[in-house]
């Protein structure tokens, strides 16, 4: 049988400020990539988005960003090397404790926003991010965009990584992604969403938006949390992966 | 042969604005209470302290504070329970990532500045961090003043505690610090200060502000390292210590 | 013809963080305490903020809080005297700047939260927000609870007070709020709320938990903006008031 | 006669945490730049700051900088335009109130670290930031590097723009500054520093690592005061310029 992970960014909320409804997502995605407190989340936050995400059986990730929080992550920084490694560190073992006080475990590790589309070919921040996740624990494995810089730099020490997909995001010819801000470059019909996500699983292709079908190599499918229209997206994907005969089970 | 342990807060640098003589404190100490990003350090200078702490064979703790960078933890913040307990936990987690990725681990916890202050008598506040502690390791054990709230709510719940006497605090008849602020709260003749902590050690006794002696508890004695002076102090101390033949070892 | 000015709070949207329904409230009350960026909001919210007030014709008021925004500015924090008065000179210059950018001013003073609370009773806190405020502009007329401390304060300088009841809070005998978290501190009832806010300012009477009846005197009654329910119950108290022919107008 | 503005950045100590001796440094410039709590300096330190330079009848000008305090303003955020525009308004505005509450006011603008660097070539943050100054005070001189992106930026809306040098940085045959991190990029020879001040001001002319000598438009000569020997090397500076009947004076 066919099995595809589904992940999402949760736990994003910040103190009083509310941001998606984590409650709905975790009944419907297998991974979860908790906001570490840099970009987004606090301690409590976080610790009760662990507590949620454990009763629900869903596996925990680091998500770890730029420590931005005006921004919430999605800003480039231009940090050094050995400082964005230090603050990966940081951050997953701050997570690490919270997901153990919440009775489950951090199980990989995710980057966020400018930090994720930065690794993807800047190699410095990249080689950072991968010593960060090296250093506390060589057996977590790290959610990658495939053909991505940081993916080549968690192979050569070793590092698992595991390539992901986007659920509503249209795709051009080369495999990257069309860059949000232009048009079209996130898709919101739920019932094409979910045929896509099928298309990825099954078939490993998807469509351009030059109109060619590419190969697509996902281990797991990211679906965002944080839009309007999240949860019906996501319920959408999940029956139409059911209908065809595939298992939604973490990696 | 007597021994004591010698602690003192470091790693309070933040980004650019360095705060005390690490390099030095560390070869005259026997443990390091190193500060987790709430109250002051950041993951770099947390990487880096406990990098130097484990070559000198210095034992290091996690010094959590209130997440109040701009009062660097000084003042009371009025912190619920349930948010305290999690960063505590966060703390911990954070600084034990950190440490191991640096060949040291956490050993101890101590509180910093107002919230040690607050525990002592706050028993909610107490409460909270010692769940946080209990949740992330029930063996850590947690630095003291011998006699406060924080002690019994550790003891409740089977946490080891050690207890600390202050190298250059006034002690009041009841065994409480004369407050900061209080003329002749905080004393600054190093030999006088060395040969306290001396009598403090050998005798377990001080003496008071209103001049009796009284007896004082304590497995660990706290050096200012955030002074002027406190380089010297400390070697004072040391000296003191090594002649009156007390070794200086961590609890 | 009586008139009665309605004040809430907004601008408390931080980054990706929305709170309220900002353009809704403008459209019902008479004066928003804009929040400056120390326990909720920040440039780009406050400058967007400003603009709509500037359109809705709405006063615009600095809602200075302590600096802790991870705490919503809800939390007593113990900050010096001179701290905050530096805190609220710069809070209410950078409104001052932001509003005048939106073709607006800062007409009015409001502490938030915590700090609200704080200083109807904290002298030392309530003579350094009087002091920031008139060291800015001893023109500023500041929002109190009358009977306050604060109060008191302000007129010792010849600061001007403008005295404001809350449409939504329960009352004790003594005049004082019933604190939230006591069963039946806030009334939810939209019906209720604007009959009593419409006595309040015809009659000067407010009915308290006791079941006394006693005088409110209250020259702005302020409507909360970040709870479910908001809009229909300003709407409520809006339309209350033009049915009792009360002309909703700024101080 | 001929004058020279000298400037320097000040009031970037944070909290407890101290940076540059600024009193020594008062003594010695025309104008000051004073932090305004984004990269560095707080509402008390700022407001200190301004009081000092206000006895020392220097020059105060608001240094804004990204909003990114762990990295001291030093790493490229790429925030965008409106939201930029907001924070130089915000910080600006802050610093009015703060400067008039100690008897002298903002009258000038210098952006800080990164943000200086990156307006030099980057058109929509020169723009945002030109845009921030105009929507306060359209009066405001901008201190600029003759040639900058941001100098075109000022000069399209009709903001005054100061053009600056630097005392102890090495240029390039273009008349760009060598990249801190290349050696010789800084240097540190006090008479070494003084001489090249007094033919940039005298001659107009600075010589390049090339060995070449190109003109300088330089109606300021920008000081550093976070480094060691910046009080020495700043006093060489004042002697040099002294002797040549060179006077010292804000623009």
């Amino acid at each position: 049988m066919t099995t595809i992970d589904l992940n999402c960014d949760l736990g994003e909320s910040f103190g009083p400020w509310s941001m998606g409804d984590d409650a709905a997502m975790l009944a419907l995605v297998s991974s979860a990539n908790v906001a570490c407190g840099f970009h987004g989340g606090d301690p409590l936050v976080a610790r009760r988005t662990c507590t949620t995400a454990a009763h629900a059986q869903v596996r925990v990730g680091a998500h770890v960003g730029y420590r931005d929080l005006g921004g919430f992550g999605r800003r480039f920084v231009d940090v050094d090397q050995e400082e964005l490694t230090a603050e990966v560190i940081y951050q997953i073992g701050a997570l690490q404790a919270v997901a153990r006080s919440a009775g489950t475990e951090v199980s990989h590790v995710k980057p966020h926003g400018a930090l994720y589309n930065a690794i993807v070919h800047h190699r410095e921040q990249a080689r950072a991010v991968v010593a960060g996740i090296h250093a506390v624990e060589p057996a977590l494995p790290l959610l990658v965009l495939a053909g991505s810089v940081v993916q080549e730099e968690a192979h050569a020490v070793g590092l698992r990584t595991v390539t992901e997909a986007f659920a509503d995001r249209a795709y051009r010819r080369d495999g990257t992604l069309v860059p949000r801000g232009v048009e079209g470059a996130v898709l919101h019909d739920a019932e094409m969403v979910a045929d896509r996500v099928v298309r990825m699983v099954v078939e490993g292709t998807v469509e351009t938006v030059e109109g060619d079908v590419i190969e697509i190599d996902a281990q797991s499918v990211c679906l965002h949390a944080d839009t309007a229209g999240a949860v019906a997206l996501a319920t959408a994907v999940r029956r139409a992966l059911h209908a065809a005969g595939v298992l939604v089970a973490s990696f």
